[in-house]
């Protein structure tokens, strides 16, 4: 007997959660959450607004006025709703950025969930990298969250490669003297043409990820690593690139042996993790992967 | 067969609408336009948010930039709307007061439906009074929004009664010198105590409506005009309260002859003229009102 309800009826009781960006009309996000709410019987609605970063401070006080349980931020907003939040997790700390938001009674806390959800994603894969060495390509907004959340995680040592000219160099060394500060791990940043330094970390590395966006549509041609001879087979390699679901890089590394995985379910595990903040319930993934995470 | 869906998904396109006031968890107003919006299809949610005065216009520039579609004011913020919007019904210029806006792309239009949703509750019981002469008991703000607007759909003259130590009295003064500049509306405010001016106001008239809140729950004992042998049947008397649905003063009126009607569909009709200037379609009326306006 099913008795998941066809719809919860929204009611004067019916609580509000949102995403807030732009572009944000096309997102996933919605769906995954509104679909959450209903198969669990929870009483609240999961909207898009479009905002950028000139209105997000005034949306922001007044969503905390309506009494809004929480919402999501994505491009262009999540350097700056850093600023807004009256707390921070330690990840936000670290990170500088975050994508959720949760509002108790007026006070805002701001956490990253994207870089727990590439975690999640990875062990979801089957790869166990506690303990071990990781290889990340990037220092953008996606990087960040997944080196920080991989180190308090307790990731041992992580070899950060990125272009030296790129804006985002010195908030990445105030980043790594953070994380050195308050973790256990090593966290070393090298300049993208270091081949030697690459394949070094390569060799000592469990998982190497690309966290630029290179090789993402419509620029499928392109690869972060273009020499397919350094990814051996011990090596796991994920891509946060979800479009195409098999990047340049995955496709190398899969005709050489190595497993991988794209960045579909840290898309997945970040949601469900804002879910549980909001909520305090365990998003149900296994129906939400065949819905909207499949093929 | 039945083709009305069981639930709209609600995606990145769903639009917002609400109802801001204090309190708002147990209104109807959502039952009413949720089920509106699923019977014809349309993508919006209606959501109330407990907002008072002092959080009012934090919360109105917030939802504006969320690019919400419009909202209902309920108690206490149907008068501070009228300084936060940009732009004003006539009807909301004659009253001080609205219980909608619309937003238009970041422009804010405050219209108040209360008084059209009485005009269209006096039609709804079968009667018909352009052209004639009512007699209305109160001054507050559902009294006032129901004297505009009868005053702009033609009736000839309102006969209002009311205590001269209400703080109301000064402003009712200010919006009858308003109705005698913008309609050919006669308005005569008289006091409560001055029954030979009730008397004979009654007897002009084709409709008495009480909109103080005398002989609300639980004060059903009250009836605002005392004397039954005033009421003769020639008069229509309808009566705001819907709590209860029958007031002394109808029970009174009834056991006299007059024919009667309450405050229930004075409701229903405010929140269908919301409904149809943001979605521009008409509520499906019949059907709410058997599914939340019967007894």
């Amino acid at each position: 007997m099913n008795t998941t309800p066809d719809y919860i009826p929204i009611t004067g009781h019916t609580r509000l959660t949102a995403l807030l960006g732009s572009p944000v009309t096309h997102s996933i996000s919605p769906l995954m959450h509104n679909e959450s709410f209903r198969l669990l019987g929870l009483d609240y609605v999961y909207l898009c607004f479009d905002v950028k970063e000139d209105t997000l401070e005034e949306a922001v006080r007044g969503l905390r006025q309506t009494g809004i349980r929480g919402f999501n931020l994505t491009m262009p907003n999540k350097n700056k709703i850093v600023q807004l939040a009256d707390r921070l997790s330690l990840s936000v700390q670290l990170i500088g950025a975050a994508n959720t938001i949760v509002n108790d009674n007026g006070i805002l806390t701001a956490y990253n969930t994207d870089g727990y959800g590439f975690m999640q994603s990875v062990k979801d894969a089957g790869h166990e990298i506690t303990g071990k060495t990781m290889t990340l390509m990037g220092i953008g907004g996606a990087a960040a969250a997944i080196c920080a959340q991989a180190a308090l995680d307790g990731v041992k040592k992580i070899h950060i490669f990125a272009r030296p000219t790129s804006r985002f160099w010195n908030r990445t060394e105030d980043m790594i003297k953070k994380i050195h500060q308050k973790t256990a791990c090593t966290v070393i940043l090298h300049e993208n043409e270091d081949l030697p330094a690459l394949k070094k970390a390569l060799e000592e590395s469990a998982l190497l990820v690309n966290a630029t966006s290179v090789g993402m549509a419509p620029h499928t041609g392109n690869s972060i690593i273009e020499d397919a001879s350094l990814l051996t087979p011990h090596l796991a390699v994920g891509d946060i690139i979800y479009n195409p679901r098999e990047t340049k890089l995955l496709s190398m590394a899969r005709e050489r042996g190595c497993p991988t995985f794209n960045g579909m379910y840290m898309l997945l595990y970040q949601g469900a993790e804002a879910f549980k903040l909001w909520t305090g319930r365990e998003m149900p993934v296994d129906v939400i992967k065949e819905k909207y995470f499949s093929e």
